[in-house]
Formats: structure tokens, sequence, C-alpha cells
């Protein structure tokens, strides 16, 4: 499961939702970081059903590398990022931690208490539905690659099939898809009965799609039809090899989207109310069938470039 | 405050009671630094009055610089340790965030959700109370001369007053002592009638009293009279000049004890009963008096050789 679920003993009817993350920054603007660091722990809460979030704490790592004008410049950018995510979320920072370390860290602990039935178990898939994702893939190859800008030897692999422009675009891309909230996804899940989901991050989405298949109370496997990918990153991944198993699902993600096995007919006014309410969509990508608990990918599976 | 306190929307009797902490192996035994490091977090909870954890999750940084073997010994046994001390304290590891870090890290997240009557607000304190302490002092002091012991150029300089045994019989009571549960001193404070408390950390108990004073509804001052400090480490602590300021009360503690106000008439009970359930003495250390929401010690304040 992406978060605890821990009954209250005294409360029959309450449970303690619960999840924390914490990571080292991965991009280079430090408000956009914290943005990023808060909607990544938060996306555990919201792949739960569990929409709102009563308290945050920020678990913060300052770096002692930073020179003094780094940390006063960086840390303030971080703190900043990550309240106004959480804000945004409808719930405050009320306290955490901070120490100096050798690398900068950031991430925090987000908690709910519920009754059980504002949290979907991520068991319930049936055969005949379909799974939805709702965000692109593609985060940790346009952090990458937005880095080898910087490295001759680097650049130079994919300098033919790419230009700076594509690049910086892709790069900026993920970082507007990673900072955003998986909120409206959990509200829309409860709404069009999803009956069970994760949220697609390190293990790439056939990974997650695997780990939630495996979890399911009815005998379904999850078969993938469609990659929804962010524009001119498929082309990077295999101008370099194999080296992000894109195609093949296991690129990682930071602060993806969810991954929703919901029935057939309401997926559609789904994507479309999520289109309407955040401007971004979301996509059906593959089906529910009978199996043993396992998630593929189709051969040849449609690639959206998004 | 040593723990955040939010209501929760839905539920207007109930309150979500959170705290963590986090921080560097300061013992050489993995087993007890796991046991530390729970208490440690723990203690934030306790500090409030609160005695129930609900839920505990495990924050674990595994050093980069850990050989194959080193990280197969020294992680199983952190994560034991505090596993069984959340046990002790009644709760369930439930899940975390491990990351590989240049340092070992290891902390945690607690969390209770309960009415405000299980709560103590740390504001209560008034005039002709008196202030109990329910661990030695001198932790930092014991784990430091431990680690002399193979630093010869540091050894020299308190060779001459102590021995090796009696630090490593100072460096043993300091480990049991921050590995022991504050649970117990919060239970008590809630039949005793406690008015405000705080655990005694980083800043030392001077400090920790002074920030406690500070948050008085009523005009107090706290006055400290008695120092019960770990056998040995005073005279340590004097012959390397003023580095720890141990007896002027800033000299950092880690999972230390409960500073308790608490009415005088049931002070000597709760010492009585909290050596007869834990084996371990408490003392009373100070008077509640008017005063301008400062702490201080007394000149010449008695020194109790633990």
């Amino acid at each position: 499961m992406d978060a605890s679920v821990t009954p209250i003993p005294d409360e029959p009817n309450l449970s303690l939702v619960q999840t924390t993350d914490f990571f080292y920054p991965l991009i280079d603007d430090p408000y956009l970081q914290g943005r990023v660091a808060c909607a990544n722990v938060l996306s555990d809460l919201y792949a739960m059903g569990v929409e709102r979030c009563h308290n945050m704490l920020m678990l913060l790592g300052v770096s002692k590398e930073f020179t003094d004008e780094e940390r006063d410049v960086v840390v303030p950018l971080l703190m900043k990022g990550f309240q106004d995510t959480a804000r945004e979320a409808g719930c405050l920072v009320t306290g955490g931690q901070t120490v100096v370390n050798p690398w900068c860290t950031i991430g925090g602990v987000a908690s709910s208490v519920c009754t059980m039935d504002k949290i979907i178990m991520p068991e319930g898939a049936k055969a005949g539905e379909v799974l939805i994702l709702t965000k692109p893939l593609g985060t940790q190859i346009a952090v990458n690659a937005h880095q080898w800008i910087d490295i001759p030897e680097r650049w130079e692999k994919i300098s033919k099939i790419t230009t700076v422009q594509e690049v910086k675009a892709a790069y900026r891309a993920a970082e507007l898809s990673m900072a955003r909230l998986n909120r409206i996804g959990a509200e829309l899940m409860h709404k069009y009965k999803g009956s069970a989901c994760t949220d697609v991050t390190g293990f790439g989405i056939l990974g997650h799609a695997d780990n939630l298949a495996q979890n399911q109370k009815e005998r379904v496997s999850f078969v993938l039809h469609t990659l929804p990918i962010i524009k001119d990153l498929v082309k990077i991944a295999q101008a370099v090899g194999n080296m992000f198993q894109l195609l093949q699902g296991y690129s990682a993600e930071t602060s993806g989207g969810l991954l929703i096995t919901i029935p057939r007919e309401g997926a559609e006014q789904f994507l479309k109310e999520i289109q309407e309410r955040e401007g971004c969509p979301a996509w059906i990508i593959g089906d529910v069938i009978e199996g043993d608990r396992g998630a593929t990918i189709k051969d040849d599976p449609t690639i959206v470039h998004v």
C-alpha cells in the first residue's frame, strides 16, 4: 500500500492514514523542488483515495557543502515551495526536522484521520474495468537529458536527434507535472468508483502496475495498451540504448500520476472532467482482464506524445 | 511545543498529535542506537502528556560508506532496536522511508489521535509548584568521553582524573538512560497533575527550562537548585574547560528526561512511584516562582551524582 492505515483503538470508526517520503533534489529550481517534494509526499495519500491531508511535517537536510549564500537562498525557497503546495492541498506544515547533511534532502510526512469509507483500498479491481493514468511518463529521462546539456560527452549522444530547446521544453513539462497535486484525481476516483489505485514512482509504470495487480482480491491481470510520454523523450530514450527501459515500462518517475482501475462506463467522463478542472489530460492506458495477478505491456503499444 | 497538535476538522473532539526527529548515530551499538532513536522520537509525545502512540514510521539513511558486510549487520540491528522499542511503547512501525546517504541516519515519526484531555499543554505552571526531572544529565559528555578513549591527544586531557573503567560505566549508564522510554513519566504526569512539561534534548536543561518558562500563561519563572548528573562526568566536564557548559545547564542531551512542573504536594509520591515502577530515580530539581518567564540555576546548585 502507498500509505499505512492504522485503526485508532479508542475511536472504532477512525483510521490514521500516513505516509512519509524524502529524497535528494533533482531539479535546479529550489522553489519548484519544494513543490515537487510536497506533491510527492501527498500523492501517497491520494493514491489511497484520501482527499484531505490533516497535517504535514517537513523533513529537511541542509547540505554542509552549501556556501552561506547558497544556503540563505536555497533553503527558504525549498521551504516556501513545500509550504505553498501544502497550502494548496488544504493542510499546514506544523513542524518537522531540519539537519545538516552532506547531501541536501527534502521530504515530509503526510497524515490524515478518516473513516474507512474515505479510503479506497488498492484491491478491488474487476475484469472488464479499464486503467487510467493521470500524468504522462518520462520525468526521469527529462531530468537526466536536461543535465546532459552541460556534459559534452553525454550531450553528444543525443545532439543528433534533439535540440537544447526540445530538452528544455520536456524538462519544463516534467517539472510542472511533478509539482502538480494528485488531489483532483483522488476526488474523481471516488466519484467514478475507482476500484484500486497506486501512484507511479520509482518502479516505473509496469513495476507499479504489477505490484497493484498482485494486491488484488479477484484473479485479475492488467494489460497496458497505451503509454502517454512527455514529448520528444521517446527518441532520446532510444538514442541512449536501453538505459531507461522507458518503453519496457520501468523508467522511474518522481511524483508521477495515479494509476487507477475504474469501471469502463465512467472512464471517459473521468478523463473529460479532469481535463476541464485541471487543464491536463489523463488517458485510458489499459484493460483489467481475468488472470494471475500480473501486468504486461501489449506488443507495439500506442505511444501518445504529450 | 514538542509535538504539533492539529484539530481534525470532521471530528470536533479529536486532535492529531505528531512529532518527527532523526539524527546521526552517536553510540557504537546499533541495536541500542535503534532503541535510543525510537525512545527519542516518542519522547516528544510523552512530553505533551500523550501516553499512547498510535503509529510509528521509521526514517533510515543507510551510509554509502558501509561495506556490504557492515550494512548487512548494522542496518537490521538498527531496525530491530527501533521496532522493539516501538513495541514496548505499544505501537507498530507501519512504514517509513529508507535512502542511501553519505551519513547513516535514524529517526522516525510518532503520531497519536486523541481527545484534548489526553494532552497536557505546556503552559499551566503555577508559582509554588516544583520541577521534576526524570533522567540524569550528561549523555553528551559520556558519549564524547567514550570516543576519547581511542583518541590519545584527547584522552591525555582527562586521563589524570578518570579511568577507562569509569568512562565506560558512565557511557553504559548514558546508553541505557537514552534508550529508556518516558512513557511512565507521561502517565504519572496525569496522575499527579503535572501542569507543563518538555523533554530535555539539544539545548540542555537550562535551555529547555527557559523555553518552557517562556511558554507559560501565568507570570512564572523557574529556579533550578539541583542537577542530577551521571556519575564521574562532572570532573570530566571540568577537566576539559567549559566545553560542555554542563554546570551552566547547556550541555546537550539525547533522549533526555521529562522536565515537569507539578504541584508540590504530589511530587514526592511521583518520585516514589516512578522509582518503584521503573527502578530509576527522578528528582525534584527546582521551584516555580513568580517571575518574568525565564529560568536560572541557583548559585552553587546541589549536584547529585547518579
